[in-house]
């Protein structure tokens, strides 16, 4: 599926308009990681879920598109403190660059330049929303740095962790376009709910991705969720048919400082063998189906018609 | 002046009252940085203003009056992941407790938190006024970290970072409890340039007892600012009379990674010896004096004289 049109174009040209600071380094470490790629997901769903709704965009709804960016890099800034990760969209990671306190703070500016725009050009209602997407962001994040090391992490663990790591935020971009348009609240209810799966099944495959991806493709080292003690769906979902054995040598990993990549390797063999793949992959499908019978109420468009696509693309991306 | 009153007693009770997280991190890390003390002053600035104008508070003001704490608390916990702090209030610092990470993600929270609630009990306006303060807020802290060991930061530059640290944010909690009354525009401005002279008083005050305090008082280690690099106002304000060896003798403390506490002795005794305490004072009390003059649109009752004394009380408090 071809994402770069010209509506791309239109996001990367305004992505460094609604930073206004006067102090250097917040548009330095900004634009760094702002130029650095990344699919304008987020935005793509603002403005196509307003243009499907009122068969048109108009100019409240780019800044608020990129608001949502704006978002999801404050939390990209945040996240690769707390990991202490030295890779992203393979280029070094800001905090390597510009050091964790300048990382930290541009984080802060680029959060509340968000909700900045959102009183500018929104309303109260998507700032409600909004503003209860970050809580769950950090709640997310708290909650997956807890349960590093655990291999017995419920499967209702792991979808919270997903739900604030990707699911909410993409749920607010569908929310924020229907409200731009003036959708009711039934639609602004499906609109989030398409969201919420569609990032649940973009998450399971970025983590079964961890699994079999390459390197250059994923933009950042395979095995990371292994390697830091993160128990991800693949392993999850094959988790009951180990033998207690098996299960100790995942344990010994997952509890690991310095893993050797042997070890990482035979687990991820084992994951794979055992149909993690498969099962994992299942599993993103029955989201999409859930996130696709959520367009339903809209009407037939080309808008609607591209995110039912939009939808299926995500779990077929790599397969 | 006597703070512990029985609105303070009010403000304690509610402090955990609006973080409804099911993350126990959350609470934990929260309620151990707001249990730590602190006078609530931003809060007070809330509720007094609110009252002030309309004569009574009304229950609206107090979710609003916490969520000014809650910022004030992110951003506590943000600096000190900055700043690398061990002790704040007497108390090891929530980055030594928990970790940075955990730090990071719970500030987040507490910022989000806080926006949420102005969008369930406040409005748009309010909502704008406060964002803007977050953006100034860490762009403040990012120009002092710019600015650590910098002999020459000019008057301008170490303004606009007491500004960022702690102007603003009172600036915003007297424009808030304003805005909850009804206040006209011409109110809502006085009341928000009243708490950003109030704010720059007592961030110069602040800067001084870090020349002159003793730990037990100020909560923490004192010439902690000539340790870490810092410029703040006590030498700015005396820095013309320096001759070219003891400039040479600041400028070489300032870079000095582990400076030895003789050399910072002697630093502070110069800038004390010159003048720089009756500077800053002198300072602080036109910073007042233009706070108070912006109380004169508002009418006379019991709560702007409180607003008054408390202005009064900033630059009294130690001497």
């Amino acid at each position: 599926m071809e994402l770069k049109t010209e509506e791309i174009k239109r996001i990367e040209e305004e992505l460094s308009k609604y930073i206004d600071s006067e102090v250097e380094f917040i548009l330095k470490v900004g634009n760094y990681i702002l130029s650095s790629g990344g699919k304008r997901l987020r935005p793509i769903l603002v403005l196509t879920f307003a243009k499907g709704i009122r068969g048109e965009n108009h100019p409240n709804d780019y800044p608020l598109a990129i608001a949502m960016e704006y978002l999801h890099t404050a939390s990209l800034l945040h996240d690769d403190v707390v990991d202490g990760a030295s890779v992203r969209r393979n280029r070094p990671s800001a905090n390597v660059v510009f050091g964790n306190d300048t990382v930290v703070l541009t984080g802060d500016y680029m959060y509340a330049n968000a909700l900045y725009l959102f009183s500018t050009y929104g309303n109260i209602d998507m700032i409600r929303n909004v503003s209860d997407t970050v809580k769950k962001m950090a709640e997310g994040q708290l909650l997956e740095l807890k349960k590093i090391g655990d291999f017995n992490i419920t499967e209702e663990e792991y979808f919270k962790i997903v739900e604030g790591k990707t699911a909410v935020l993409f749920a607010s971009c569908c929310y924020v376009g229907a409200e731009l348009a003036g959708a009711s609240r039934e639609e602004k209810d499906s609109a989030y709910r398409y969201g919420l799966y569609l990032g649940y099944a973009f998450q399971v495959i970025d983590d079964l991705l961890d699994y079999i991806g390459n390197k250059e493709r994923v933009g950042k080292p395979v095995h990371n969720d292994l390697r830091e003690g993160k128990v991800t769906y693949p392993l999850i979902s094959i988790r009951e048919s180990l033998n207690e054995e098996e299960r100790e040598s995942v344990k010994k990993l997952l509890r690991d400082i310095h893993p050797d990549e042997k070890h990482i390797k035979e687990v991820v063999d084992m994951v794979i063998d055992r149909g993690g793949k498969e099962l994992t992959v299942k599993k993103a499908r029955e989201f999409v189906n859930t996130a696709i019978s959520q367009l339903e109420i809209f009407p037939e468009n080309e808008y609607f018609s591209k995110l039912f696509k939009l939808a299926k693309y995500v779990v077929e991306r790599e397969f």
